[in-house]
């Protein structure tokens, strides 16, 4: 049983590289002494630990893995719940990255379209805000993702604690992901420049193909920033865009989630629910209910 | 300047045997004395005369052609209005074949993502309720034929008299089309099942291929039977099911028609408008305006 | 774990009412007394009973699983193998009915791209010279089938009598199924007219939807019928097409097969070898054997 | 007649900036005394000007247009023509840019499906060698060109002096761009790895999307780079990976070009013939003409 092993080492360097892209700043310590880079690592293992611990349950068979730089800790997590618990189990991946992590985890891979009703899915998001609406598409994989959510009895998030924001388009200000098919990705521009109050909405270009990012699907992404005035209200604003013929789908995922977990930059974790509580744990507490 | 002749003659020979084959039941005399089958074609080539007459006017200059049997009329209609005033004229089809019809007849083709917005789009129907409310995807072709529609300043709908129904699924039995992203349609099923009360929707199976229809976006087509209670008010089950994730498209178009134009078996031409006013043109009515 | 009901009673019916209409003008008694169509269908059950016994061992880990009529008994006999044999084994569908067979069976499914070497694939034809040359695509599947061919270390037809033939082109007389890129079927249809030898080549219309056929990766399929003086030689005609610009797969299958095993209208097999050995074994054997 | 004029500017700036992009470090001068940058250009404006008065004459109809920096020279030049002669002539592009050119310019767009037989069609190039061989798909788009480039009666090469080599290769060193089909990649990899002699080849990532590029036509791109040996013949290594299932183009055009136009740094042009002839042509030269 030969699988590919060439693609597993380009895979994972190029996790690793994308990290260290991303924190390059952040060369700091933070206020545990250690360096700043391996806290906010730290929380975010912690973080995703917490979600497994507390979602993943031996009694669950279909489960969604989604993507993000927290996601290889959740699944890291899973194979740690041992084999016995993990062979009557499926995993069912948002995409081609989750699916390798799925994959050479040794873990089996089932498909949505086999499992429809999936017991709980855990992805990332570009941005969280206090009610748990999220922003998502950043990697053009929101419909697929958003799919394995709504399929999921629960739905968690996890993320590093710069998600964290009161209104969406606090930090990720590049707009709203909309998935759209190709023929209809002007008709949709002017309707979202005109009549649902995005005027700098355009069309995602790729850079290692010459014209628009085609997704995984076949079709084009618009990104669309929305001042606070619709992010106040993030379920209208996504409605009435996917309401639009043509939008296949809207990376914004509302009322969906159960609860998101943060890796803050000191080591701690913060943990939203759905019902408004707030928790606080710091890495001495998880590490004692991980052992 | 080389078309491809060999499609066209095919493409006009599986026109003429489809309609052959629609009407080989009727072979009795309209009232008119003249056979009825021929009597429903000069009906329906009258709604598709008056169609154009009323609202493809000289100033308009981007238009959309749509498909079914009625539309080959809508074309040699808008060809009768002369060289000069088609010279500057785009024409946008709705799918393979009302390009063959567009191409043949000399037109210049456009496409949707250049013209985003459209003078008038004219199209047939699978039916038609009481207040212009219809039901397309027969063919598969409702995304794109939706986008053209909502493009549209103006969108009317031709056919003939047996699409003309007081409410959606008199006839037309096989249920609403709608397009699904092809890994979520077990879960869009689901969906359709238990929540959105169409308990017989299934996915639609190809004749000439193995497994599912495929439509000409790489979708798959479920046909959703509702029942009275939601065919009363079609705007809301629409919303309802495009809001699905997974759903693209839903092949009900809902408060988009300015009027429909049906040819009746007895050789008139029954008009509805959106404001609720119907009327009835016979033949010579119909060919006194047309000369 | 919930798999998806709905579908599976669906596909099996599906899979019973097309052998019916096969076969539904055989009435007649073969020589063993039991009505011809049992006796076709003992035949494959045999045929694909002694395929697998053949080819599919133990320690034969991925395993590719092709479609057509006799495919079913295939699964129905690696079950059989064993449960403990067959955990741990990966199962690859070359389409959306034999994913279904392998679901439906409690096999683990697993796709190419991440076991792109293959132990054994069987998988029907549409018809199989005496050179074991094969023409399949007549569920326009064949890129797909072709893939898990080619990635096979072993690769074993499966087929009732009918697709066992001298020349391809003998009963099976629409043509070698082509999968072209949309944009340029209409060059591709000029070549094969013009320059490759098939003056009668044809885009295979959809009768579920408007226009073309749409295979599972969105490109439309050609079907290109060619004279016995191609058909002598299917390798050099699949080469020519194949070099073509838009082409992405033919439906011939040159010097791939190791095996091809055939039921027989007499409830015998027929096994070709691909080095020209042809053995017939009876029922009694084949059931011997398998007992 | 509503065109959609914000992608248009969007379109233009990206090309400007893409050119500065390219051409950022030569700040020195030409021998011509004007910046080596503007000298470059204008060399390029001059291979686009002699490129179309050579081969763009007015009994040509139906006229292919490629992408690359040279390329809006090209049409610049073609709407030189005047209104007149481009009045009955249609343009057909090889991607979402050129598209673009085309519409921009107020030329009539048509698509290859309606016009399988192209009078001339100009196009840039990767790289091209000494006979005229060029690698093309550094774009993702040589899957359409070359279609484009079959479909031509005459095809030509514009360019500027950098893509003007003895070998391929020399330059352009990221590989020859293959498009495969998603589930046929890692096959495709291993075939080319350990069969075909490049054991670095692999799938291209994109930048602003999670996981592999997707080409317009749904597909994945793999980069393969050759040694010389395999670059001394070009045509035999492209059929190799042309037959290899799962592949549906590869990004080397072999004898299809019968001349290629260099834009040099002195602002001259260089012309290479597909007969093996050069010539040279300076700048005063290429404007006579023009005049």
């Amino acid at each position: 049983m030969q699988k590919h092993p060439h693609f597993r080492s380009q895979f994972i360097k190029s996790c690793v590289s994308r990290f260290r892209t991303e924190h390059s700043s952040e060369s700091a310590k933070s206020s545990m002494g250690i360096p700043l880079a391996d806290a906010i690592e730290q929380s975010k293992r912690l973080a995703a630990y917490q979600a497994v611990d507390n979602h993943v349950l031996p009694e669950h068979k279909v489960i969604g893995i989604g993507s993000g730089s927290t996601v290889p800790y959740v699944v890291e997590r899973i194979i740690a719940q041992g084999k016995e618990v993990n062979k009557g189990r499926v995993f069912i991946p948002t995409g081609f990255q989750s699916k390798q992590l799925i994959v050479d985890g040794g873990l089996t891979l089932g498909d949505v379209d086999q499992y429809p009703t999936i017991d709980v899915t855990i992805d990332g998001a570009d941005e969280v805000d206090h009610a748990l609406n999220c922003v998502k598409g950043g990697g053009a994989c929101h419909l697929r993702e958003k799919v394995l959510a709504e399929a999921a009895i629960t739905f968690v998030l996890v993320a590093d604690h710069r998600k964290n924001v009161q209104y969406l388009g606090t930090n990720f200000a590049q707009g709203v992901p909309i998935e759209v098919v190709p023929f209809a990705y002007a008709k949709v521009l002017q309707n979202l420049h005109h009549a649902l109050g995005s005027p700098k909405a355009t069309l995602r270009m790729a850079v290692k193909k010459a014209g628009p990012v085609v997704s995984d699907n076949g079709n084009f992404i618009i990104d669309a920033p929305f001042g606070r005035e619709h992010m106040n209200d993030p379920y209208t604003i996504m409605a009435r865009i996917k309401m639009l013929t043509g939008v296949v789908e809207v990376g914004l995922f509302c009322k969906m989630a159960r609860a998101a977990y943060f890796g803050n930059a000191d080591g701690s974790v913060t943990i939203r629910w759905n019902d408004g509580k707030v928790e606080t744990i710091n890495a001495e507490q998880v590490s004692e209910k991980s052992n």
